[in-house]
């Protein structure tokens, strides 16, 4: 069911001003900015080889990540993916066995057209976690 | 520097219940537990194929990860970890531009016997980063 670590993803303040601190001290390049308009976020990926690192700044004053914001004005760790060889079957087996998957499978995706859901951090160990689907 | 995302880690008030709760729901395996005697904690890696997960509970009242573990006492993201080809370079070169490592760069192993390094969380966007020496 899950197939790898896809990435884990930071909210920041500003997306061009941590791109700029990630270049400038570790020399890691975040790609072209997109906008996710359904979440309301603006995100870029840095690509570490193996797996990315995501970073997301509201796009909108009422954004899915401008709460945690609140919390975390510098910024911090949002939630991490795992990439899932089929989306709706994996959130199906996990809800069998009494996980939430926050919203309905098959009918959220990312801003590449990927299928995605989250899964309630009570049943991930705290941990909000992202499933992504990606074929191999 | 930096050549890859080696793992995300979870503190988790109970790692045998952490583990036996991914098999279960997710079908995840927990590798056997150790214990990292400097920081007080036992910890286990599930692998994901390109990374993993490293689950970590105290292995004493005053472990690095109790403070956290009263914060979110069911668990939660407590860092990730980055690999770098050398930790004593990439220590200085990050220090040279202004970034906080933690501690003494070259006198801290995990429990494989890697040289790691924590980066001060207001140094990586908020996040808590450890750097891990492997070779490729």
């Amino acid at each position: 069911m899950i197939t790898g670590l896809s990435h884990v993803s930071i909210a920041v303040p500003s997306l061009a001003g941590a791109a700029e601190r990630l270049k400038e001290l570790y020399g890691l390049a975040a790609g072209e900015a997109v906008v996710n308009e359904e979440q309301g976020i603006r995100l870029a990926y840095v690509d570490l080889g193996n797996a990315r690192i995501e970073l997301m700044e509201p796009a909108r004053p009422d954004s899915s990540i401008s709460k945690f914001l609140e919390h975390h004005p510098a910024g911090g760790i949002h939630h991490f993916c795992l990439n899932v060889d089929g989306l709706v079957p994996a959130a199906a087996a996990i809800t069998a066995k009494g996980a939430r998957v926050l919203g309905a499978a098959g009918e959220t995706r990312n801003v590449h057209g990927e299928l995605i859901a989250f899964v309630h951090p009570k049943d991930f160990l705290g941990a909000l976690v992202e499933l992504e689907e990606r074929s191999a």
